[in-house]
């Protein structure tokens, strides 16, 4: 193999540094640095601008010995992929489950995640969305501090550990979607900035200075991460990202960033023949995002849906601290239904300001549906699962009401059988004052919910990653393995019922009584009846009962009739 | 007259004070203060919160005393209007004077604006665009530093005078647009803090802490901006507003600031029955700022064209500091004629930085093209006109291509007889540690520009703004009054030519030769042919001469023929 390429155009000098050796890189146009040295595969490298401390490739590929070590050189034509007749698999009818690889197998590992693939095609699972995996610091972390993008984390078995995972994935008709984080970048072993202005101080994020997109430079800046895009899904063969908190990407630039990343991910799918999506995560119930770009929108195909998750959350919860406060009658569960946003335009109490805008004929499709997330469920303090906070009877109406919506349903990892180990918030960070700085603002950050410091599991502690591991011998036992029925049954009916997968959100119908406390949600000709409270829900008339978690009409029940 | 009213949602006291008086106030919803006290017209007053020092309202119609005095009660039924069967007028057919009423006239108010309004009318032009006249600190400034933004200046006449202004342009067929600025408020005599959250500091402009439009609170901040264009729309029957740095309004919300205001403003139009424009400055060489709300866009009527601008100054001038580095290239014009933005997806060099997108489908309508303005003249060192950085010739050439263009042509006051008066950068701070940083701060920012700080005339020194005055003698000598008939005759050749107005930019065809330094613009039957240099521009066979600035085909000259 050939070649070195570096972006550092405020340098004067820049070196690619073997063992000791320093080999000098010529500039090239747009502030690159090139060489020509050829190198074998595995070799270990770093570049040294202007005669500075050797540090990673800001596009390293792998990083075996994690962000402070060396980047290593991955031929990408040397793994035997299998998957020559895949083509993808649309959102449309999709059944997303999101796992976090650290935890959903006790090896934490790619390579563990293949043993557990057959239960989620056993499930009816179409699309395995995986937590980020792009190397972070440490043993142990969600993913959203990762500071070397196009490196495969080296603890859950690098480049060669990822695709051997996705054309496990493919070999048996599971596509995979690929969380990416492009609104910061973590706080330990990010040498980007040492290289160029990948990062502004126009704007501010919740993690500090905001990535450049479209200052002085953002040209190279923007390419770093839309060739991440395209890096993920050539490489890797992914079908998918799932783009972190897009809220935080801060451009004003005519052709915004996601625009622009949809549209060279449209143009790769071309290339490559295969179906691509490019979902996000938005908290800005702006319709625009996922309004095709011919028609003035942004083009990315589907974002999460948070506010059909907190009207949900809080309906079955009874919740009410922090955002639930905006949420928690049937009515808003309803209008989700219909119409995606909650907050179309209308006076949010949490935000003190009007909030969205009507999502006009957009489909469901556009829309990612769930009753819990990684971040629902390990952004609390004590990362409590949805069963943790409601009797398995509700957990089941939870349940049928997400599989059951116009929306693309996803499950996050183990709420398929009620899963009880919690997620919790986890960390490994290597430096110590970073370390404790972490503990102590995770500790004392839920103090507003009534939490004391010492009631939140620690993240630096190994033991709240332990815990956070999932189970896998529950679903062998009674309780969790009815739950498990119960889902894949939902799934079952809804890939089979064109009725279910149709997403035009104006064809949903609802009918409810806010004191009786029950629901209707009528899909073509199948009623989804939930019952809250001691109320029964009124069943459809020469309904023919399809699926029901109890006797019909008792409390907390959902009943599905086909009429 | 009943009633006042102040939103200061975090007060928990709040006060109307007449004279020593202090009335109390009562809380209402929203963070809305009321009070039912009987005033009449002319009442002064001021508002205090929390039992602090009483201050200005915000939303005060007039302040006699300046901006730290009182507010004072403007009955606006009290006015005499005569324009009842005025109706607007459209953009598309517009040519556009810009004036500012402090220099317009020596005696700097709208009573003596009123008296050169023939002037204009018998110029052709079709509406008068005010610079800001919202109460500044002072007697003297441009007016973008504007704190009771409800209020015109005391020192120009006050709100009877506007309305007579106002009044006497409907009366002469003239059109009225007001530059507002909505991005920031001046230093000076900005109490607007004390009373809640309108400002930012998520966000920073180069003025400082931006307005808050998209954070907590800021419901009633967009409305006081969106009240404000109401307010100038509805009781001074201005017919439009010009909207100073857009890209200056931060605001990441689904409903952006500017399609609100665009909505508003309309549903405004539909009520009262006459033409209403928005026109926006904008840097940000976005399609969407102008495209209709109901394809994608903010809906905002029409933009400033700074590329049409810099594309025709610096191939005139052949200047190339700053931004003009962009450009200076016959190329540009013509991309600009036949496409707005010069930078539409293109990498520039000044900017370092792709910039902007292409305005597919709109129409030249919806920019406004210049060959200056108040900017492009004031924020040089020296306040230089086009006519002092070139010939008489030249300047005929490039009146004849903004005249001619298929841009909603401006003006700039003076500038139809090649005024000899600089328009110099000139303030009035009365805060004297305040004026002293203005006045340093000009005269050291033109050092990159090679000019030493005693070379930049002092904004704080009188004699600035004097200097800066129009001479209405001029007008009456040979030079002057040559440029003047030419101008005259080329608004009136516009104004009786289909083929001129026709806004459909696929429509125009642009000849040139880069070295040989000729363009022919073809508009429909008439073609525009410029001589920039020695060689002569083309002339179409059989084609009529309509205007020539001289010779057809000599040097610096510029004839438009008929086929």
């Amino acid at each position: 193999m050939n070649g070195f390429e570096l972006w550092s155009p405020g340098a004067s000098k820049a070196e690619v540094v073997i063992g000791d050796v320093r080999h000098p890189m010529e500039r090239a146009e747009f502030g690159y640095w090139r060489s020509d040295l050829a190198v074998e595969a595995g070799t270990e490298y770093r570049f040294s601008v202007d005669g500075g401390d050797p540090v990673p490739d800001p596009r390293s590929h792998h990083q075996p010995a994690g962000v402070h070590g060396p980047s290593a050189i991955v031929d990408h034509d040397d793994f035997a992929w299998t998957d020559e007749r895949w083509r993808g698999a649309p959102l449309s009818s999709a059944v997303i489950y999101e796992a976090h690889i650290g935890t959903f197998t006790p090896e934490g590992t790619f390579e563990g995640a293949i043993a557990r693939l057959d239960h989620l095609v056993d499930l009816g699972i179409t699309h395995l969305e995986l937590m980020p995996v792009a190397e972070f610091p440490g043993r142990r972390g969600w993913g959203y501090d990762g500071v070397d993008l196009y490196a495969p984390h080296h603890g859950y078995g690098g480049p060669e550990g990822l695709k051997r995972l996705v054309d496990a994935c493919h070999a048996r008709g599971l596509a995979v979607i690929l969380d990416a984080v492009y609104n910061h970048l973590g706080p330990g072993g990010n040498y980007l900035g040492s290289f160029g202005p990948y990062f502004s101080d126009r704007y501010s994020t919740p993690w500090g200075d905001a990535v450049n997109f479209d200052g002085p430079g953002s040209d190279e800046v923007r390419d770093f991460f839309t060739g991440n895009a395209e890096h993920w899904l050539e490489h890797y063969h992914l079908d998918g990202l799932r783009i972190d908190a897009v809220h935080a990407i801060l451009d004003l630039s005519a052709m915004h960033f996601l625009e622009e990343l949809a549209r060279r991910v449209d143009a790769l799918e071309a290339r490559l023949g295969r179906t691509l999506s490019v979902i996000v995560e938005s908290d800005l119930n702006d319709p625009r995002v996922v309004t095709p770009y011919e028609a003035g929108g942004f083009g990315i195909d589907a974002q999460w849906s948070d506010d059909f998750h907190h009207a949900l959350h809080a309906l079955l919860t009874g919740e009410t601290v922090g955002y639930y406060a905006d949420f928690g009658r049937i009515e808003h569960l309803a209008h989700a239904l219909q119409r995606a946003f909650v907050y179309d335009g209308t006076y949010s109490e949490f935000r003190d300001r009007r909030h969205g805008k009507r999502p006009e004929g957009l489909a469901g499709h556009r829309f990612l549906g769930y009753l819990q997330n990684h971040d629902q469920v390990g952004n609390r303090a004590r990362g409590e699962r949805s069963s943790h906070l409601m009797s398995d009877d509700l957990l089941k109406v939870g349940a049928a009401l997400v599989l059951t919506s116009p929306f693309v349903p996803m499950l996050f990892q183990g709420e398929e059988w009620g899963a009880t180990s919690p997620f919790l918030y986890f960390t490994d960070h290597e430096d110590t004052a970073l370390g404790a700085a972490v503990s102590k603002g995770r500790q004392s950050g839920f103090k507003a919910f009534g939490w004391k410091p010492s009631e939140v599991p620690d993240p630096q502690d190994e033991d709240t990653f332990t815990r956070s591991l999932l189970d896998w011998s529950e679903p062998e036992t009674e309780r969790h393995r009815e739950l498990l029925d119960w889902h894949r049954a939902l799934i079952g009916l809804r890939r089979e019922s064109p009725d279910l997968t149709d997403g035009r959100l104006d064809l949903v119908e609802c009918a409810y009584d806010e004191d009786a406390r029950w629901l209707v949600v009528e899909r073509g000709s199948l009623s989804i009846c939930c019952t809250f409270g001691s109320t029964p829900a009124p069943a459809p008339e020469d309904g023919e009962v399809v699926l029901t978690s109890k006797d019909p009409g008792s409390p907390e029940s959902v009943t599905i009739y086909r009429t």
